[in-house]
């Protein structure tokens, strides 16, 4: 990267450590910011550090978010009886766009991975019981990725929860909307027959 | 974004300005960049500020860099008599990575475009002739992108340099290394047909 100068490479270095980011595409950025009006790369900047500097976990949920309770714990216009878990922040965020979803949210930070040395103990399994204990909750909603580690995180979730007599529901697996059954797998569609609904 | 709060928001709104970076791409670095140690995501910052504040134009070749000229022009194991001209500094850093031209660059800044209502007159070729009419130059390699815009920019600076009896070569089209006959199109067919050379 010696072609380019110090303050150049050093910024397609710092933007290739991000995922997904290889050097070509670290490159097209770094020539963009640098042809960028100033005040979008201070703010640039700026929102980094300052993202960095005050994002916390919210004090119910564990979601990222920059004060103590995040938008959706402090709302209320949701339902605090129902716990939708998820993996992470960008899961909750895709059901937020569904706006179909009216009640909470938990954060577990992860999903269960012997592979990766990812226990029970390293996600945010405590807080979520502490809430189940404490709160009045109705129904939890085990909305884990359809992975091997996310089912079965759903699996030790449900028998964690079940002896608290609480409702545990896990969301549906099937065929998605617009998916062709030819193109679906044979897991899918057999979980799919199986959790067929009358209509 | 309302369910991330302002700090993750605003971090996600500034990095999707960016290009080829969509909504869901800039949530996946934001959360990257909250759990990134926080040195790694200072010296990210501070990098977009030191790049944008010192990059400026080598004096010479016009590239992008943070001296007054750039490392390849201020290299005395170069061949100053032979200049390749290219659209932009990555082009310089695709060639640079092969390791075998030995001579300097030209950067234009961009190519012809009407349609973009790029012109002559934007980009670096009054830059380009006081180089040829200064410096004691040989041969000038043209190697502006093989698109409409790149050829274009190519046969204008050749009638521009051609009056003052320097060597103007174009680099050469024809089937990429890898690259399977059938699936290759008309026109580099052609190409690679008019420039074949004997062994």
């Amino acid at each position: 990267m010696d072609y380019y100068g110090n303050q150049i490479g050093k910024l397609i270095q710092e933007l290739s450590r991000l995922p997904g980011i290889g050097t070509k595409t670290a490159q097209r950025l770094a020539f963009h910011i640098i042809n960028m009006p100033m005040e979008q790369a201070e703010r640039l900047s700026t929102s980094i550090i300052e993202a960095k500097k005050n994002v916390k976990y919210c004090s119910k949920c564990c979601t990222l978010t920059d004060s103590e309770l995040c938008p959706i714990c402090s709302s209320t216009k949701r339902n605090s009886d129902t716990i939708m878990v998820v993996e992470d922040s960008r899961d909750m965020a895709a059901y937020e766009k569904t706006k179909q979803y009216k009640g909470v949210y938990h954060i577990l930070q992860g999903a269960i991975s012997p592979m990766l040395g990812i226990g029970p103990s390293d996600l945010k399994i405590k807080e979520l019981l502490s809430r189940l204990s404490s709160d009045n909750i109705n129904e939890v909603i085990l909305a884990t990725n359809s992975t091997v580690e996310g089912e079965a995180t759903a699996m030790y979730l449900s028998k964690l929860i079940k002896p608290l007599e609480i409702k545990v529901t896990r969301i549906a697996n099937g065929v998605p909307i617009g998916g062709d059954l030819e193109y679906v797998d044979e897991i899918t569609l057999s979980r799919a027959l199986e959790g067929r609904i009358e209509l």
